[in-house]
């Protein structure tokens, strides 16, 4: 028991090793004794684990997934609409896409040309956000006259493009940044625009 | 005279060359041999042209940015307003991405984990957009009660996603999509929101 314990955290230490390393250097210049040396394991124990950079990328990105998924699922429970568990998820993911290694990793990796294995995270996100809008939709919480395609595609553009510019100036992954863009955004698509507001305007800000 | 002509010929081949091996491999791995092959010139060519892979780099980050402000100063000749040449030249470049290698080049190099340069064409983008978005609140060309500031966050935000969303898929980079983003943005932005989509919506689509 102990040994599995130990075997899981070091499989966990490799995982945000290699998105640390996968984030600032990109997926070609990223070296497995880079990440085995950062994780603090030896290069037998990485190969234990992982049978190759590819493996180890895999796994960032599905960790990545898993984060966003569960911020969804935080901001579904304590949202009253669609509109606003969305603005919780994307204001949460800004917020992570700095502090978090694993998030920001996995939405590189979907852009980093030399990491050739489809694109992963973003893929995943972009559908997300279009299910999102589509339900809005059905829900009746969308201004009348707008395009839910339009609206879900700069949506997820936008967002995916606040890692981009993050990347230089982590000044654009924050919960300001986020209640800027949804102020912009939700007086043009949402029927109740001030509702699906609460969520970034409530004390704290993101709640 | 015929040498200056030639050799500027050889320059301009092996900056297309670099651009799509940049854009298709990444900065770390792509390779001068691979680039001068591309090119159709000999290796000693591109050494007595680029010192390095940098300086290639940073020739293909100045030709993009010189073919986006171009793409700028003819939306600004067939516009009326600010706001119609911000779409216009969006509406571009959103095609030129998916079209010329250069342009997208540029971009993708600006988020790069590997190529340390600096964010290159990114920056110039972001303050052009900001800078744009600036002039026309000055000119009355904004609603009242929008802020500039999240304005131009997230359209440059956009317009970057964008590109980044078409590598996978090429379907985000074309005046479809541009149409339909300014068609979400443009009523919550200006202050008359039929005019600067004339830009979009014209014959022929962007003009």
């Amino acid at each position: 028991m102990v040994k599995q314990v130990r075997a899981a955290r070091t499989r966990q230490a490799l995982v945000r090793a290699a998105a640390e390393v996968f984030a600032a250097d990109g997926y070609a210049m990223a070296s497995l004794p880079s990440i085995s040396r950062r994780a603090g394991v030896s290069a037998g124990a990485l190969h234990f684990h992982f049978a190759s950079k590819d493996f180890l990328a895999r796994e960032v990105e599905d960790a990545a997934a898993d984060l966003v998924q569960k911020m969804a699922g935080e901001a579904r429970s304590s949202s009253g609409t669609v509109l606003e568990s969305l603005v919780g998820t994307t204001c949460r993911l800004l917020v992570a896409m700095a502090a978090d290694p694993v998030v920001r990793a996995g939405f590189r990796l979907g852009s980093d040309p030399s990491r050739k294995n489809g694109p992963g995270v973003l893929a995943w996100w972009r559908t997300w956000v279009h299910e999102r809008v589509a339900e809005a939709r059905e829900a009746g919480e969308l201004a009348d006259d707008v395009s839910p395609e339009g609206a879900a595609a700069a949506i997820a553009a936008a967002t995916v493009g606040f890692e981009v510019l993050g990347g230089a100036d982590r000044d654009w992954l924050c919960e300001e940044r986020a209640a800027q863009f949804w102020a912009f955004v939700l007086p043009r698509l949402a029927a109740f625009p001030q509702q699906a507001m609460a969520t970034v305007t409530g004390a704290g800000g993101v709640r």
